[in-house]
């Protein structure tokens, strides 16, 4: 294993702290070692706290996004492991400013389990928490159902809107409503050329045989749909836009934000690459591109391979998006 | 090779394509297709058009810093090929504004031959165009003598203060005489942990024996100081710190900037990892920190390892570095 690294089992310890002492005027340590917030100016007062949490692993998710109109705190677990709920519960106590928090996460069971823990414990606390769940990954969709549906780089998406929207002074429940409606129009799905390598176990948790391509796999190697035999760029492009469109209803009115998000070992220029296609692909079918990302948003530690996100936006989704959005994405 | 590429031979112009269709309210292409400008507002006129260019393959240089406060225009050649003369000169009259034109380009011989020639080719139609060299590589400084030294991420802070500096107005000689006193205050290092694979040729062009790494690399794998058996992260920030503040004349008033910038395969956690250390060697030191990048600012393609860079800053410098910042690095 050719890495810079120390103990592997130190890693996400040595990585936080490299972090915070890189970006000291963003982000701030909390007395629980996992929670870390956002450095706020003294005028941001009476507006909700957005957060949001999960395993390591998938930098720039989620510390990276602990900045100016996106999130207000996270709680961290081990890499790929979910967090605790006393985590998530103290992250929401410190994102509260008085107007209650919204806490975005991704839809896994034990994030889950431990987000809903958390909620209730707050309620005993006199803290209101409301949560949205990223659901966006179309590989798991059940038939026409969702509940069961993992998050994929969706999520970074609705802590844009989620962010942009709480900076405006929206109240908690109008974040939860504009982010489940976001939710709806977005759909996701992943392609895997390499598995990728946990430190502390020193190898994959799961394999991608050399020649072949893991089609419709999760953010931590889960299962996919299909195993191909590795194809060209704009082949995988093809594929994956394919099962995004598939019953897709266009109903925000032929128009999409494009986010292709790296897993971690692929470069740039490979993301670039198939962008290139999906770009022609949605000029070809009249799909207008509102605004597009392509980079390393959400990524599975050093997986080779992308994930695709289409989100309809509509128009408030769209001011959402563009608020201050040269200092975010 | 497990990499999402359609014509390994066509990868630079997809590549290109797609970051034009993600990216059009940055960049346009110009008649030369090697030649990409930056889309400028009506209100900036009377200023100091900047340039640079070169091989591709180190995204996000060369294109990716065509931005507000960057680079007006870029000169690209394949991947690790110097562009030749005519795409410079190209670049040059691109980017004129009618106060000259200043290249920041690194210290390679092939593509100081070609900004040599395309600068005269400049003045003979009465263009003045003036240019500084990057050559921060200390493993390629001989003695004192840095003429022949290669130039590595130190560019990019670089083409920010020359960015900054034409956005403020000051003229072509002021703003080669900042970058040369930034340069000459400026010292990085690299250390490659594996080759990177060339997609034209399907194979790296030099190679890391398994088990060790390569000190002192250069940004296409160019020869080292040294091989040595793999270190853990802490041991190699270690020998990269010794080696860059070795001799290295604190006149700055123990102040630096630092560029931790990943190689293209390593990931942004063993970044921060190699950061952590790097901060704490300059906290024992009594050197403050002024500014920290960690990120993937100039690449070799899929090379796993990182180089480092110091910057000690005088106060015009910190300015210019500061200038729109958020909007840029």
């Amino acid at each position: 294993m050719q890495k810079i690294l120390n103990n592997p089992r130190r890693v996400v310890e040595e990585m936080l702290q490299g972090y915070l002492k890189c970006h000291p005027d963003l982000v701030t340590r909390t007395d629980n070692p996992k929670v870390f917030v956002r450095k706020t100016e003294r005028t941001e007062t009476g507006k909700v706290g957005i957060v949001s949490g999960g395993g390591m692993g998938h930098f720039p998710a989620f510390i990276g996004y602990v900045k100016p109109a996106m999130l207000d705190a996270v709680a961290l677990g081990e890499i790929f492991k979910a967090p605790p709920a006393e985590i998530f519960l103290d992250a929401f106590r410190e994102a509260d400013k008085g107007r209650g928090v919204v806490c975005v996460h991704g839809n896994y069971e034990l994030d889950n389990a431990s987000v809903t823990e958390a909620m209730c414990m707050a309620r005993q606390e006199g803290l209101l928490v409301r949560h949205v769940v990223a659901n966006d990954d179309i590989a798991s969709f059940q038939g026409k159902c969702r509940s069961k549906a993992r998050g994929l780089a969706g999520e970074v998406l609705l802590w844009k809107i989620a962010g942009a929207a709480a900076e405006l002074r929206m109240d908690a429940d109008t974040i939860v409503e504009v982010c489940e409606r976001a939710m709806a129009r977005t759909r996701s799905i992943g392609v895997g050329l390499s598995a990728c390598i946990i430190p502390e176990v020193g190898e994959p948790n799961f394999n991608v045989i050399e020649g072949t391509m893991e089609f419709g796999i999760g953010h931590h190697g889960d299962p996919g749909l299909q195993t191909y035999k590795i194809r060209k760029a704009n082949e995988i492009a093809d594929l994956m836009m394919e099962a995004l469109l598939k019953d897709f209803d266009m109903c925000g009115g032929r128009e999409v934000v494009v986010m292709v998000s790296g897993l971690g070992g692929s470069t740039q220029m490979e993301l670039y690459i198939l962008f290139n296609r999906i770009s022609d692909i949605l000029r070809n079918k009249n799909i207008r591109v509102f605004r597009s990302y392509v980079g390393n948003y959400f990524t599975s530690l050093d997986m080779n391979g992308a994930t695709v996100t289409l989100l309809q936006p509509d128009e408030e989704i769209k001011k959402l998006l563009m608020y201050k959005e040269a200092f975010c994405l």
